[in-house]
This record gives C-alpha cells, structure tokens and sequence, in this order.
C-alpha cells in the first residue's frame, strides 16, 4: 500500500533577466543550474546574439527585443536587472509598476537623486518589492562579524578598518569609479554591521602605484564617521600586485573581529621554506557562494511572500548607498570631511 | 518579436530515499530546498509515522513500506541510502538489478565479502550505477589538497598525518564502531588522495582520555601504510572536549601542505586577551557545504549520463574501505601491522 | 705547556644611572644581570631612598645627591637617563658637554625646540654622542619589515597601517600623551622604515571607549603624510579589554606585509571549542628582548667606539620626533592635516 | 655627599672550553659577547691552530693542550665540553672528580651504560655538577607548552606529535644518527614535558624522499611509549626542501597545545598573490635565543650556588635519553615496539 502523493513540488520560478554580460550570464548559468526552485524564462540584452546565446543554455528560455517587453511578460514572475547601472532605476521602477520582484545589481541608481525615485516608487506601490545585488551579506564572514558586533561581544564599536584589494582593473578605472564600483560594497557593509547611517567622508590620497593609471590615485583612503561617531577606514588598491583580498576588522571596547585574513584554503611549507596559501586572483573564489546564496534567498523569498528585507540589502540601502558614494566623490577634491545629505526614508 | 522557447526544462529527478532518519532526513531537506534539478518522490523507513512526518516536508513526496517496493517504484528514477549499514549491500545490488543509480552512504557494506559482492553486482550489471557517500571528496580544501598531491608541487609523499576530533559520540561507541564509523573516512581519504591502496594496518592505543567508556580505547593512533610504502598517521579522538576537528598534513620532499587547521570564520581578540576562533561542535558547519556538492554532483551525472566515477567514491573504493577496515579491526588485537587482503577488481 | 694568556678581558663598561624609577629600575636589573661588558656603577634619584634600594641589588654600585654629580663622576663612563621627560633635554647636554656618551629614554625633550638644542649640542662637540630610547628599532620582527621595504620586495610603499593597543593606562592619560608617549613610538618608527620625514598630521576621533576619561578621545586614529607622500594610520586604544598589540603592516605595489600578528606563542584548542592564543598583558612580553638589545648595542658601540647612529636612533631621531608630535598636538583641535615644521640638520 | 661603594662586582667566571668546532667556537662567541658574569679563560682542541683562532677573538683567553690540563686548570672554574661525543663520558666524570661544575653538549654518552657511569660519578660526588645541553628547555615555546601540560588547562595528555625537519644533514648521516643525534631531543623533550619515562619505542619506514642516502630511511617515523602510556609520535625528516622547522602537538582531552607552528616573523602578501612567511635554514633562528638563555642559566646557577636541575636537563636525563635511543636503534631492525630498560636511579 502507498498513499497518494500529497501535492505535486510548486513551479519553478520564472525569472527574467535583463542584461547577460559577465555579470548577467553568471547569473543566469546559477539560477539554471545551482539555485533550487527557479529557471531563467526570458532574456534581453543590447546585443541580441549575445542574449540569444546564452539563452541556448538554459533550458526554456527565450529571448525578448526589450527590458519593457521581459518585465511585462507573463512568463516572468520577477525581474534580475544586470544591465549598465545607469539604466537601473527606470528598469527597476518599471518593475515595481509592473508588480514584480526584482533583484537588481549593484548600484541601484548613479545618484541619490534616482536612488531615492526608487525608494519612493517602492513606497509608492506599498510592498516590499526590491532587493539590491550587495552579495557580501550573504558571506559566511559577513554573517559571523555581524553576529559578533550585534551580540555585545565585542563592546562598544569605535572603528572600522576595512581592505579591498584587487589584482587588476579594467583601463581607464577612475578615481570616481573606485568609489561608486568598489567603495560602494564598503558603504553597505557599514550600513549592514552597523545599522546605522554615514554622516560624512573624507578622501586622502597616498603616493599613487605604478600601475596607476595618469591622474588615477590608487590606492586610495576614505574615511567614513557615522552618526553615532563610529570612524571607518577604507583602503582602496585596485591594481595591487597582491592579489584580490577583502577584509573588515572591528575595533570594539570588549575585543577586535576581524574576517578574511587569508583566503588560501591549503596552507603549505614549500621549497624554498616558504610557509602560507594562495591568495585568490579576483571575487570569484572568495564570494562565489555568496552570490549563490544570495540569489536563492530571493528566489525563496519571492515563493514564500516572506519580508525579503530581512538580510538582503533594500532599495532604501541603496539609496543610502548613492548618498555615501555622493559625498565620498565630492570628497576626492575637497579638504577634511564632507557631509553627506540623505532625505528621510519615505 | 520574440523568439520561441527553445525547449521546456527537463523534469526533475525523481529520487527515492531509503531510510529518514537524522541523516535520511537531512538528505530529503537537502534535495527539496539546495539542490537543483532533483525532488525527493517517495521515501520508506522502518518507522512509518517517521516516514510520514518526513515525507510532508517535501512537496509531492508520497510514503511507501518497504524499500523493494521503493526501488521498483515508476516515480523513482534514481536511489539514495540512508538505512543502517547492515541493510546496504542488499539495497544496494537491488537498485543494480533495478538498473536504477543509488547513492549509498557510507559504508557500502559491513564486511570485504559483501562490498565486493556489490561491486560484482554493478559489473555484471555492466554500468556504473554506485555512488558511495564519501562526501570529504567534495570538500573545497580536499580537493585543493589532491590537486596540490597530483600537480606534483610537494614533490615525493612519504606520509600523510590526519586528524579526526569528535566532541562526543553516542553510548557504546565501540573501538570496532571508530574503526567502521571515523577512521573509514580516513581510509577512503588515502585512496583519494593518493590513488593507490593501502597495504597493511596498525593500531596503538595511548591512554584513555577521561571520557572514554570501560574498554574504549579513545583516543586511538592508527597506522596505514599503503603499496608504495607511504605511511599514514591517523589521529582517532572521539569524545575530546577540544571539540570537532578533521585535519591531514601530507609530507612531501618538496612541501608540506596542511587542510583544515582552523576551522573559525572570524578571528577575535577578546577581552581577557585572548586571540582565536571557534571550533564547531560537530561536522555540519565544516562539511555542510560538501554533502551538497555530493549530492548536486551526483544528480547532475545521473541526468547528464556521465560517469559518476570522476570525483565520487565509487563501489570498489567502498569495497578497499570496507577490506582496509577489516584489517584495522583485527589491528585492535594485534601487534604491529595487520596486512590488508584485497580481490582483484572485477 | 701552555700558551700565555693574550691579553685580560677589557674592563667593563661603568654606566651611571639617572632616575630609578620603574623604567630606570628595570635598565639597572638588565645591565647588573643580561648585558655583557658593562655594570652600573652609579645611580641618582629625586628620591635617595629608592635609589639606596636600586643601587643595593646592582654589585659595586653607589649612590650620588644629583644627575650633576653623576655626569661628572670619574667612575662613570656613559649614562643612561631614565629621569622625567622634562629634565632629559638638560641632562643629555650636560653628558654631552662631559663628552660621556648617553642613552637617553624617550622623548629627547618635550618640544621640537628644546629637542634641536640637543641635535646643536652634539653636533658643536663634534662626536655622536647620543642615542635615544626607541627600543622598537631593536625588535627582530621592526627589523625584519624594515628589510622587506628596503629590499624592495613589497615594491612601492604607499600606506603603513599602524595599530597601538593598551589594556590600560594611569589615570589622568591625556589625549596629549596619548600623542607624546604613545604615538611618539610610530612616529619614530615611520623615520626608521621609510626613512623619510613627517610632513603633516590629522587627528581624527572616533567615539569613545567606555573607559575614557571624561574628555579624552580613546581610541583615536592619527593619520600621518610623509614627505613623499605616504599615508600612515595610526590607531591608538589604550585603554582595551582586548589587551596589549602593536602591529605594522606595509601597503606596496608588489606586496603587503605585517608583523605582530599575533604574540601568543602556544596555540590551544581547549574546552569551549575555542583555538587560539594568548594576548601579553603589557609590552614587557612582547618587547624585552627589545630592550635588552639595545642596551646591548649601546654598550657594545660604546666600547668599541663604533657610531652608534647605524641602527639605533639619535638626537636628531628625537628631534624629528618632537616635531611631529607637537604637530600631533595641534592636529587634536584642527580640521584636516596640519603641516610639521623642521628646521635644517645642523 | 656620596655613599661608599657598597661592594665591588663579582668576578667573572672562568670557563673553560673544551672543543672548539661550529658547537664549540659558538659557544666561545657566545659567552665573550652576549652572557653576563662569565669569559673563557681556556679553550683546547685536538687541532691546535683551531684552538689559538678561537682564543683570540675571546679576551684573556689561552690555549693548552689536552682536555685533561684544561679541567685541571687553576683559572679554569667551569666547564663546558663541545668535544665529539665519543669523549664526554670520560670529561665529564673527569670534571665530577675535579669538582668542577659542567655543561656537556649532548649526548651525554653513546650508549646507557656510559651515560649511567658519570650519573654514578656524579652521586658519588655528592654533589649536582652536571648540567646537559638540550637547550630547547630554554625556549619560550617549550616552556610555555610545559606550563599548559603541568597547569592541567589541556586535561589528561594522551599523546604528544614532534616533528622535527631540517633542510639537510652532512653526507653519511646514517639510521643511528637520525636517531642518537636528531631524535635525542624529541626524546629529551618527552621527559621535559611529561615528567616520566619512555618504556618502548617503535620505528617505521615510510617510502624515503629522492635525497635519501642508499639504505637511509629518511623521513623516518618514530613511536614512544612512555610508563604512563602515553603515545608520541615523532616525525623525522632531515633532508627536505620544505626546510627547518620543530614542532609540539599535545593532545589533552580539554584541549590541544602546539609550538612551532610558523617561524617566520613577517606574514607577506606577495606578488603572486601568496601569502605566509619565511621558515629558517636550519636551527639558529629558531633556538638562538634558547642557547643563549640555557649557557647563561648555567653561569648564573654555578656563581649562585644554586641547584642546577631546576630547568637544565642533568646526568639523569641524559641516561634516559641514552636508553630511549639505544632501544630505538634496536627497534631500526625490529616489528612493533622494543622495551626501553632502564637501572634504577642512584
């Protein structure tokens, strides 16, 4: 004797995606083949040979001549928006219009401005509906360090320092993108650990690398002082010879935390008597499940109609986020701190 | 204008579990919530409300009563085994003769005979159909480990020092039960590691630590050595308030490379002065990542048709594990090394 | 037969002691029982009864009323001041005026002024008399940086990241001290590794620990800008649970490096499923080897009449030093960087 | 007014030195330059020029030709043997009868019986006069991992893991050597840490590494059980390309301890995105501090007065010591463990 099967398995996610550079083909090949209870239905990109490419490797997906025509589509029910940042918030206002869940990558808006048109439409159509691509909050460390500064264990927080450090850039990587590409994951990770906002920023300029490009200062300091006082150091080296590296140390009263001091996975003793591990060419090995995790956590708050504000960064984070990265691009000319301005949360 | 679907996306697997308890149960988690391209169809244990209660948690899951009927089931294409071991080799060779894949957790049988019986089984049957549940072999720091081996950068292997530290085990874990149930884990390490079979075995028992049953012998010091002559330490330490640890060290003429030294993901300087991490309590947090690996790997060859036999303990590594048990068994009662007899492969 | 004995042993060294307090106290104990080749043979305090104590545990050791009498004294071939920071810029120049040679305790003097008197003394007398208290350049790790750097294997230099942590201080530890007595130790350590000179300083503070005294501004974070253009961060927290570190850790185009990672020297895994280490309670752990081998190469260079300005530091070290702090001391109530002034070197 | 000199310093004291090789001529340098209260008075060598290059770099020093005029030597107070260890059984009960304090490099002897002998001497004597030079006693990390064992914070010890690697041995370094020269101090370090002693020893061969000598077993696994029955593993590898390092595991059923991790004092992010640290050529960086430590123990415990056997290894270990290598070269060509037999203490 059997019973009857109690239900049949829900159906998969159909999701959209808007975009399929490096970024969006990566997301597409996770959501076909690791993130459980999703499929890529529908695609678009400027290049339609690009598009219709990769839509060739997820199976059931086709390809749509636009980002108005993939968002109103029956056969998607939320939106991945990979496309250049500053197409970001129109796509994504047109999502929340269009009552659909969107999972838009990093930046939100190229502006506070646009940051905060989002926020307002979200508001606007009265449910949570945007969730904003910081992968980090969803790293094993990320989570550790905020547990531990959440849970009092380590005192009163007074600084953050943190690093990133990559091995190479794409040509023409000016000062202005190392803040809005590169510093902007800092800027959340301050609003993440923290919880609260950043008040003022201040840049100072070190001797530049020789692989800076002319008039390019790399590495770069930012200092970030939050409302409550909390001073947060930011060492920005995007053409280090080093390798890719991504820390944060918390400097607390009780203790200091600190994540991802090596990211070698085998420590070796080897000729020439050398101790230690290999250290990670670019994001991938570091955040790859990150990123994984990430998109399944939405997917899964998408199924479930549950809060999806819960861990993932909000429209609302990247609002705050343009605010910061504002100010930290005026500071790269000015002298001291410079305020940043943030209107009230709608 | 849109371009038509290419293809619908292929139905998931059906995968029939055997046996829900703490592990089988983990597994049916696994495969409806993390693993892609997989639902659990049906399960049976020999608690049927257990069953039950197992099968409401994954949607479309029906319950059936004995695991013949499971594995003759139209709605299960593919087999995982989580009954006791004693029950393996039947279920085993039943799948074969179902033509059906299986995972089968480790161990594949309890003694040489009955494993190389499954093993004949899977020949006779003409198709590799056995996946065996080692799932260390899809640690990210194994593999590392292995690549490190085989890329030659550690030259010559003379010996390899693991390391496996338990916070506490059941009542009445055997000296014969560290034999089958940890140190088989080591056993299938050194064939994954070094690709060759071990040879012979010898146990030493160094004082009982305080939390040791009457007659346990924990911890406990075995010796391997394999074919080539490569020696292999392995550290056995069951109930250590130390807590959980798994570690190997491979000594090489021209390196030393260690996996899983610290297993901590933040390091703290705490109050009382002290620096460090923690050590989880058991081997969910260090090996969580791996058991999905394993099974995202196995669903993925049983729908590509590929071989299972590229990363995956297969059923004559469970046979070597179980001969090379077998051996350590008799060491308990022996001096010096016990030599490990092994069948031909057939 | 034996050969005749080629020549006695050389006399010691007969170094007079100026200030017996714990610093003082601590040079005498290390000279009358590790330093090789010398002996104290008088010491002088403010108060005579503490330096009959010290003086008793020292053999051969007598007691004169005043620092005058000690500097003149014929039994005295070099003096080590260990006297309050406001009496070494008198005291070294009265040595230099004697032609002793002098190990001064740091600072050199209390303002940039006061310190080049000093450097002008030395420099009228025509022989490097003075060497100035900085035991950091002696430590195997300080000096282990400064040859990655001068090497060239890190490539460009463009930021140091210094950290200074304390469990505790006196009451009544200024934000002034803050700057003179612990920050002097980095300043001094910027000239030693990148030996080059201080150009200006900013003071930035974070919220307070909740052991600072009311006003003072612990932990505060220093931002120093070399000549060639450096940015070095200092964070000094003196008063932390977390317990007594200091660490350096060197930002270059080819590579990063750090000392004083940790300074435990066992590792533990113990009860509690914690690994790690031990913090030292104050810097005596940490640095006196330090100590002892500066005092070591004073008296060696004394004796050998070799100049004593190859590894240790010297008037003009204080000198810079001074004026860098007191640029400190203005950048604690400036906005932004506040420029350090020098004059030439005599 | 000044006080009288209250008295004048001790003499130095004179130490005699026989033997003046590489171990020798070290300890020459190190007692003229770096130990307080002591010089070399006599040096002899059966290489007479030897001995005169080596008196003249120590002040006061002469030469004389024999061992036998040096012990009996009126301006000879002490002495320290660095001859080969063929002779210092006979030195050292030479220097017992001579009533003359001693510090004799190890071995002790080369075999039990020889060893047993000066311990007679010495009892005979009636007084504790020789101090043995296993100067890793004398290294903060041992001395640290003993506090950790003897403090109770690991539990109950029911293992200990050495390791002992060195980059290269001398051309015939044999099976003995490994044993009487390189596992003498694991041997040592078992009695340090342990307070008890080995009863049996065994030895396995794992497949030699490409330096090996013909017929040399390197690396070479060594397995002691002490009276307690605590089990130590000893890895010898003497000629890798992984280079020098030593190394303690205790395994305690509260916790683990190990020493020696990583030697190197600057962790490095190197181009190549590696990172780790130097490990040292051959012991000198790691124990130089520790003969410094161990020579000036000795000086400070003869002009005391003081019982040498507090921290130094004496005759007694050195017979144990003896007796665990003599089993253990028996063991080179025996199955499992070979009893260690040892004569009751005089």
């Amino acid at each position: 004797m059997t019973s009857a099967a109690q239900d049949t398995a829900p159906a998969d996610l159909r999701v959209g995606v808007i975009g399929v550079g490096q970024m969006g083909a990566d997301h597409v090949a996770r959501i076909s083949r690791r993130i459980k209870g999703a499929r890529v239905s529908v695609v678009t990109d400027y290049f339609r040979d690009k598009a219709e490419e990769v839509a060739a490797t997820a199976p059931g997906c086709r390809v749509v001549d636009s980002p108005e025509e993939l968002i109103a589509a029956d056969d998607v029910d939320a939106v991945l928006i990979a496309s250049p940042g500053t197409f970001h918030r129109d796509q994504a206002i047109a999502c929340i219009e269009a009552g659909k869940p969107v999972l838009c990558e990093k930046p939100l808006a190229m502006n506070p401005e646009d940051a905060y048109a989002v926020v307002e439409a979200e508001k606007a159509g009265g449910a949570p509906l945007v969730s904003l691509g910081f992968m980090r909050r969803f790293d094993a460390g990320y989570a550790d360090l905020k547990d531990a500064i959440a849970g009092g264990e380590l005192g009163q927080i007074s600084m953050l320092h943190c690093k990133h450090r990559n091995a190479t850039t794409l040509p023409g990587f000016s000062d202005t993108m190392m803040v809005y590409d590169s510093a902007v994951h800092e800027v959340d990770a301050i609003h993440y650990f923290l919880e609260e906002e950043i008040e003022a920023v201040q840049v100072v300029f070190p001797t530049p690398g020789p692989r800076a490009d002319e008039g390019q200062h790399d590495p770069m300091l930012l200092l970030f002082r939050t409302a409550s006082g909390v001073i947060v150091t930011d060492e920005l080296y995007v053409n280090t010879d080093a390798g890719y590296e991504v820390r944060t140390e918390a400097i607390g009263s009780k203790g200091i935390a600190t994540i991802g001091l090596e990211s070698g996975r085998v420590t070796t003793h080897l000729a020439g008597a050398r101790w230690g591990g290999a250290i990670p060419k670019d994001f991938r090995p570091r955040f790859i499940d990150a990123y994984d995790a990430e998109v399944q956590a939405w997917v899964a708050a998408v199924q479930d109609g549950t809060n999806i504000a819960e861990r993932s960064a909000t429209s609302w984070d990247g609002y705050l986020g343009a605010a910061a990265c504002q100010a930290a691009e005026k500071a790269l000319t000015a002298d001291g701190f410079v305020p940043v301005t943030t209107r009230p949360r709608p």
